[in-house]
């Protein structure tokens, strides 16, 4: 497997930061997932924008520009043969001093790794848990994808514990955030739902994918704050995220979901897109 | 300088770890920072012993007892010839597969740094300023210093654009938390007065030393849940933390704070212990 790192193209056994990165010091750092198909990874415009905007609120400065990450990115596919895979970028502060605060002169890391997709042949549908662990209703880092990531790691780690496989995050208003992973969305009658953002929420790729979806096949969304009790009522359940797109919900905190044919709707559109964008 | 990384001892540039180091990828890991005087770290086994309650909640299996890292860090002050310093020891959960669900089999990574430590004969003073970032109130992973540190970090830097040392941390209910660094005390008459531990605030190593002292010296102490304008009444604000110690707050939000003698009796005593347990 070859890394790219900072301009290189390396073995994985090369692909090495220093202990005192930032990233790895105080995750002092941003990342992006995305999914390659075909050999181009989809929606990259999308996800670099919102590294960019996480950078100039961190005051990163990333030492390559979206076009040349995107170029480097073709490079790495070609190289590893993996025309279907997951992309992951990550940018960090880079090596710098002990100490929280940020040194204005340290060098960023930038690193791309590619991994095994999710096989397409092997639909998934989650069981879905409430997590013990509540979000920061009001946080100004909240729409940006940091890698101080612990709380997520947690909520899966919880999750897998009681058997699941993705946990549903509350803010701490009580109302229903994101899932540790993705965005959620809940199907009521005839609209599709989802939590508007700046509420602990992070604004996905494919949740904004979702929306457009929607509007291209004339079904109703609705951006709605919700207590999890309410989700009960839904007529269906479904995680959107890079990495596995759409994924049904098919139990939420160990009762069966209703599954609405809408949400294989909304499914097939979005992997018809996944292939047209692809070529 | 030399580096305790895995059991061994590598030079700065042999110090790395992988691109797939949980503590990379997701700020998943813990730390700690503790002061190196004569030789020795002060109060390790605290550090240590707060370490290991956050990887047995993390379910991070460490390498090393704190036995054994008390012995590694006597021989990486030794052949650093730095027995003036800071250490930092910082356990992550190890090279790992991309996504948040943590794996029971990885291998964790422990590291050990020394760091410059600050100078004794220029005592600090800090400014300090109210925080835009707010901390969760009901926090299960509150009790723990993970790596996961980018409110810190960006807390810092918030400070740091207005002029100031430190950022005042206010949780989500509204009440005074801690520091971006520290805990928070201050002096209301005769009492010695900091917040409670369990609504966002981590339970300082230094925090429990100044009880403790307050206790020899036949100080009063309090812990009372506060909401930041309360503080322009108290006669005299401090921080504690490991790498500093004791560190008076000469203005809170641009005003001039109040100094209070009894935090300069508490700042000998908490000096004389640190020399006096070097020995």
């Amino acid at each position: 497997m070859v890394v790219f790192l900072n301009g290189q193209f390396v073995s994985e056994a090369g692909a090495v930061v220093s202990v005192n990165d930032r990233g790895f010091m105080y995750g002092d750092g941003l990342f992006e997932t995305m999914r390659v198909v075909n050999g181009r990874p989809f929606r990259m415009a999308q996800h670099l924008e919102r590294m960019t905007r996480g950078a100039d609120f961190l005051k990163i400065k990333p030492p390559f520009t979206p076009r040349e990450l995107e170029k480097f990115s073709a490079q790495l596919i070609g190289q590893n043969q993996m025309p279907d895979a997951i992309l992951r970028v990550t940018l960090t502060r880079g090596p710098g001093k002990r100490g929280y605060t940020p040194d204005a002169e340290s060098e960023p890391t930038i690193v791309m790794t590619l991994h095994a997709a999710p096989l397409q042949e092997n639909p998934v549908e989650w069981s879905l848990v409430t997590s013990s662990f509540r979000i920061p209703a009001a946080d100004p880092l909240s729409p940006f994808k940091t890698t101080s990531k612990i709380l997520n790691v947690m909520a899966r780690a919880e999750a897998a514990e009681k058997g699941a496989d993705e946990a549903l995050l509350i803010n701490t208003n009580g109302e229903v955030a994101e899932t540790a992973s993705g965005n959620l969305f809940w199907v009521y009658g005839e609209q599709i739902c989802t939590t508007p953002t700046g509420r602990g929420v992070l604004p996905g790729i494919t949740r904004a994918i979702v929306l457009e979806i929607c509007q291209m096949l004339g079904l109703q969304t609705n951006k709605r704050v919700i207590k999890p009790e309410a989700l009960r009522n839904s007529q269906g359940l479904f995680v959107t995220q890079s990495a596995f797109g759409i994924v049904p919900i098919a139990s939420f905190d160990g009762e069966p979901v209703a599954f609405s044919p809408l949400v294989d709707q909304i499914s097939s559109a979005y992997n018809d897109m996944l292939k047209r964008e692809a070529v």
